[in-house]
Parts: structure tokens; sequence; C-alpha cells
């Protein structure tokens, strides 16, 4: 097993993932602590609009961005149903990049299984004011600001073996004869109506026209763009993430099935 | 007629135009990537909340933004419908700025008359690999960043000159005895549940107390400003993009006539 | 009584809070123009949710965002009933920081008591066309341009020494046999549906479990943390700005109660 590795440097970029939500000015709060204490410091959104407290979610987001920005960027996550608590805080690094957040399992979640993590102090870096529901701004707007301008320094900090885990729900096996079948979750209802599914690409060995999703006793044929589908008609596809996507072309497939997260469908492919 | 001027030089911008949303991490993803490649580039949002596939609305918000921001400027525009097909990829020249987009329409109604188009190469700079539904992130993101660090300069660009047109409906002429009229559309509903129509300033030759907007039975006088109105009436103005707009005093007209994008409305001019 | 202090130098970093939503290119709009005359200046929103023309709660939100910004910020804000009026314009200055909006009362509500004020010109610097609808853009976005480039110095303003004040309802006395009693406002609901009041940390001498909030028949216990209370409990706390807080643990008061902004409620305190 290798060493986990504490190789990040800042590159001043701090991206944000929260559940906070744009409506108010929290969000805009934390880029002031940051700024107070990290002048150069470059700011980005993810997005704020991860469904209150939905950790799996955020995870799933930052999962799938992660890849794309540069090495020494910072990622903040603050999803955390635990403020006030004795949770704890950690960083993780994975992918040249540095993902602070709350130790509640989303991390883990969202990082590739050779991530290393390593414990932060909550208080060394804290405002003077420690608030009991805003530790994004009183916790981890001020610790990010220290990762940035390099008064904490991951290589000073402690390995942390053992980060809570959570599971997500893999999709399980369906028996029927002549076929194969998965039940699958709806993870995430995107802004188009989009239902992304929790089957990914690994999921069949082949995504081809003898796989079908199931949502009640309509068939759904998979298909490789929007466009393939005339307008108005359902379709299944891999996505952008590259999980299973059930769509309406130039609609919302969550309006058209009545369906939002956490509803289940069925996958089935002919064997 | 002139030659299209390839006269442009990038000044770091990059202003974003998208029908994706803040409801997930597709916008924050897009910046990392090119921020991956051209470090130094900062980020502006028009808007995100284009309507999905909306092409004329994202096209009325480019056309009455693009005026007032700095020459050097790269607008990268993505409403998409066509995502994953052949559809080409382009750019415009106006205003001393640059607008990258796909090849549907949208920037030929975005931009003046002299604007100068050029083809671009979407797979030149694309990602490895390239999503069937997601190029804002596979093809236009890292394209604007060879756009933003001069790896594609336009000047070693072909000349586009028949991208795809799209034609907007003018408001239509009415009939009726002592009186002109024309037919109008609602093209937009604002946040504040204004209805902006296509009349602009030069429908009319004057704008005074002559002419006023019918919505069924109701006669809505033009005015100036909205504090002209009392609180809770309606009134029609002239926007602050020279559209005339329908507007409820401290209300939404779009909640008080059930009227939205596409609806249609007279307006009159005694003669 | 001590000089008005106009000692306030910019850091580049221009903080914005509207009533113009997102769902346009106003923001955007507001940024070109400013990049346009002030390149180097960097943007953050505070909030553009403010709900249309509601001054108090942009005032809040300034209020309580304003202690975490860095000195040298300018904050823009832009909520503006009276636009196209002859209403005036002005600079408040406190913690540092110098806030520019409109003359109508906002300001003195979200600035502490020493703030200065002074008068600016809304014509200098005004774009060529000014429109009756969008000062943002036409007065207020180069005014901030000016600020932060140094074309207009606070040393060069006249101080304001009367700008417009409102007037904020505080908590009202109730009386009752062996308890003292407020009726309380709901200031704002949060994203999470969190009803924040008119109470202040300085409304009770102290919190404990001698006092609670009635709503209805529902008596509800003043708390620490969100997590103190079981899932699907409703709690009263003292949220990061200081403020009673009425929230549902894992999910939203403002449905649970059908309560919103300008709702009252009564809090109670043994005797």
């Amino acid at each position: 097993m290798k060493e986990p590795t504490s190789d990040w440097s800042p590159n001043g970029l701090v991206v944000w993932t929260t559940d906070f939500g744009l409506e108010n000015g929290f969000v805009g709060t934390m880029r002031g602590v940051v700024l107070d204490r990290a002048p150069g410091a470059r700011h980005v959104d993810l997005t704020h609009a991860v469904p209150p407290q939905a950790i799996e979610v955020a995870a799933l987001e930052l999962r799938h961005a992660l890849p794309y920005f540069p090495a020494g960027s910072l990622h903040v996550v603050v999803v955390d149903p635990g403020v006030g608590t004795e949770r704890g805080v950690l960083c993780g690094v994975a992918h040249g990049q540095c993902v602070l957040g709350p130790d509640n399992g989303l991390l883990p979640l969202a990082l590739p299984s050779d991530a290393a993590f390593f414990r932060m102090d909550p208080q060394r870096f804290a405002l003077p004011q420690v608030s009991a529901t805003f530790h994004g701004r009183d916790v981890f707007a001020p610790l990010a600001a220290a990762l940035v301008n390099g008064s904490q320094r991951l290589q000073d900090a402690a390995p942390l073996p053992d980060p809570v885990r959570l599971k997500t729900p893999d999709p399980e096996p369906l028996h029927a004869e002549g076929r194969r079948g998965w039940r699958l979750r709806v993870l995430l209802v995107d802004r188009f109506g989009n239902l992304i599914t929790n089957a990914e690409r690994e999921t069949l060995d082949a995504w081809g026209p003898e796989a079908w999703v199931q949502v009640g006793v309509e068939r759904i044929a998979v298909q490789k763009t929007y466009a393939q589908a005339p307008p108005g008609a359902t379709l299944a596809l891999l996505n952008s993430w590259g999980h299973l996507e059930i769509a309406v072309r130039d609609g919302s497939a969550s309006q058209r099935f009545g369906l939002g997260r956490g509803a289940t469908l069925e996958l089935w492919q002919q064997v």
C-alpha cells in the first residue's frame, strides 16, 4: 500500500460546493472571509444548489467535476448536517487537488479510491466567534484561506486513515427468464428534468438496442444522443458523467413520469 | 462590402451565456476546463437561466449585453439543441469582441449585421473523450481556452460567409379605422414578471400618450418610468433594452394577465 | 461627535447585492460596465435574490455580511424602487469599506451608527444614455468603476448628514402574568425554510430553557444547534447572524407553519 500523498500546493483557485443556495448572502460572506485572509484567491462555484443536506448528491457532483479542474485547486465542500456538533474536518488529496470538508462520508464517496485523507484542526484558524449553525463561514472559509495562503500546509497535517464512509446503493440485480435486469435508483434530477440514475457505463457489457429501461408500462430504448429521438420522445442514454439518464427530447422526464430523486426504475437487457 | 474583420485579441475575460442553470455543476466544470488550459482567464456569467434550448432568448440577452463589455472579451454561448450532431461551431466578431457558439442561428441573431463569422474546428482542441450530450465541457470550453491563451487565432480561421440564420418575427401590422396597430409577441418574462415584447423603439415614430397596449379588455398607457404609475397599476414602457415591456408597479404582469413567453399582445396608436 | 471619515481606498473588490435575480443578463451586464472602466476589478456576489424592492431584506443581508469582507471593498447595493426618479445616490463608509447605493434608507439600515455618508453625483460618470429603468447599469456600475479606478475619490465628495432613514420595527412587548413576551416579525425566509425573526441576542438577557416561541398552539423550545433536535422536530435558535430563527430539523419551518416574510410570532420568557 502506498503512502498517502500530501503532495499538493495551492494554485489560488477555490472551488465551492454547498447546499447553501444563492438566495441569501451565505456564499458571498464565505468568499469575503477567504479574501480577507487570502487576497489573491480566485473563486469558482461548482454548485450551491445541492438539495439541503444531500451528501450523496454533493459527492456525485464533485466526483464528476474534479478531473476537469487544474492541479493545485482547493475544493471546499460544505454539506454538513452535523454542523455545531463534534464531527471532524478533513482534507482529501486526489488528481493533484485538495478537497476540504466535514468528516461525514462525503469526501470518500467523491474521491477515487487512492485518495489520501488528512485530519484538520477545526479550531486553529476558526473565527474568534464560531456560531453553532454556520461553520462554512466560521470554520471552513478561514481554513480554506489558510490552505491557500500557506499558513496551513498539508505536510504538517496528520494522515486520517479511517474517515467516515457511506455506501451508495449499487444497482440491484433482478431476475427474469431470458433477460438480465437491475433495479436502479434516481440519484439526481437535473435542470432539464433528466433523471440521472446509479447505472454507470460498467453496469452493462454493451449499451445497445438490446437494452431498455422500463418505467411502468413504458419501455424506453437506449440512444446515443438527444437528437436521435424525435421531439417529445422519451429516451435513455449514457450522459456526460457516464451515468444512465432518462430524458425527454425538448421536455422533462421528471414531469412526464412524476419521478424524482430516490425513485426506482428497471434496466433490462436481452440475453 | 467590407472584408470581415478578424481583428480581435483576447483580454482574458470569458463571458458565459447558457441554458445549463446553476442547479448542477455543469457551469463550474466548464470553468475548470478553461482554467486548466488558460490559468489567467477571468469569468463572468451573463446568465445560465436561458429557458432550455431557447435560442432566441439567448440571442436577445446577448444582443443587449454585448455593447457594455470591454473590447477583447470572449463570449461563450451554449444553447445547443443539436448537441451530439454534426452541427458546426463558429465565432462571430463585433464590438471588438468575439462570440463562440454552435452554428444554429443564435449568433447572427445576437450580433449586429456587420459582424464577421469564422468557422471553428470542433475537434482540434476538444477533450480526448467527447460526450454526446455536453459539448459545453468537451468542445466549447477547451476551444474558449485556446482562443484566450492564443493557441487558436481568429486570423488562422476560415471566414464563414453563410452561418445558419433564424428569423425572429417582427411586429405584425393590424388594421382598424383611425388607428394603426401591431400584433406583438412576448419574447421573455423577466424576474419581476415584466412581459418584454418584440416592439422596439423604432416600431413607433413617437412613444406618447396616443399609444397604448391592449390586453383583452384592458388598455394600458405608455409611461416613462415605473414610478409614474401608482403601486399596483399596470403600465407599458420602453425598457432598458429599448423594447416595449408591460409591467405592474410593485407586482407581476405575467401573473396578472396569465401571460408568458410566446403570448401575443396588441399595440395601437391613434392616427 | 467625530468627523465622518472618508478614509477608504479601494482594494479592487466589488461586492454586489441586488434584487435583479440571475434569470436575466442584468447582473452580468453591470459587471461588463465595471470591467470596461476598471479592468482589474474583481467581483463577488453577496446575493441577487433579494425579494423585489425589499429594502429591509437587502439591508439585513448586507449588515450581517459586511464585517467579514476585507477593508477596501466596495459594495454596490441596488434595490431601488425609485429608479428613474430624482432620488439621490450616496456612499456610506464603515468597517473600512465603502457601500454605494440609492438614497432610500437602505444604507443607514445596514451600516453601524457611526458610518459616514457622502453624496454622489449620479450624472458625472453615468453612461451617455441613462435608461429610466436600469440605473444599476447606467448609473451605479460606472460610478462603482470610478470609485475602484480612483476617478471618483471619497475625499472629494460632500458629506451627506441626513440620508433618508427607515425604521425597522423592533420586537413589541407583550404582557401576561408571570412571564414577559414580545411579538416578533419574520424578516426573511432562508433557503432551508428557516424563519428569521427580528429578535436579536440582546432581546433577552438569557437564552435558555425558560424561553420559548409560541406559534399557534405549538410551544417551541430554544436550542443551541440544529443537531440537538431529533429529525423532523421544530426548534428555535440564535442563528449565525445572532437573530432568533425558527427551524425544522431536516425540513422547512416555513412550510410546516405556512408562514413567510412579514408573519408574526410570539417569544415568551418565564420570570
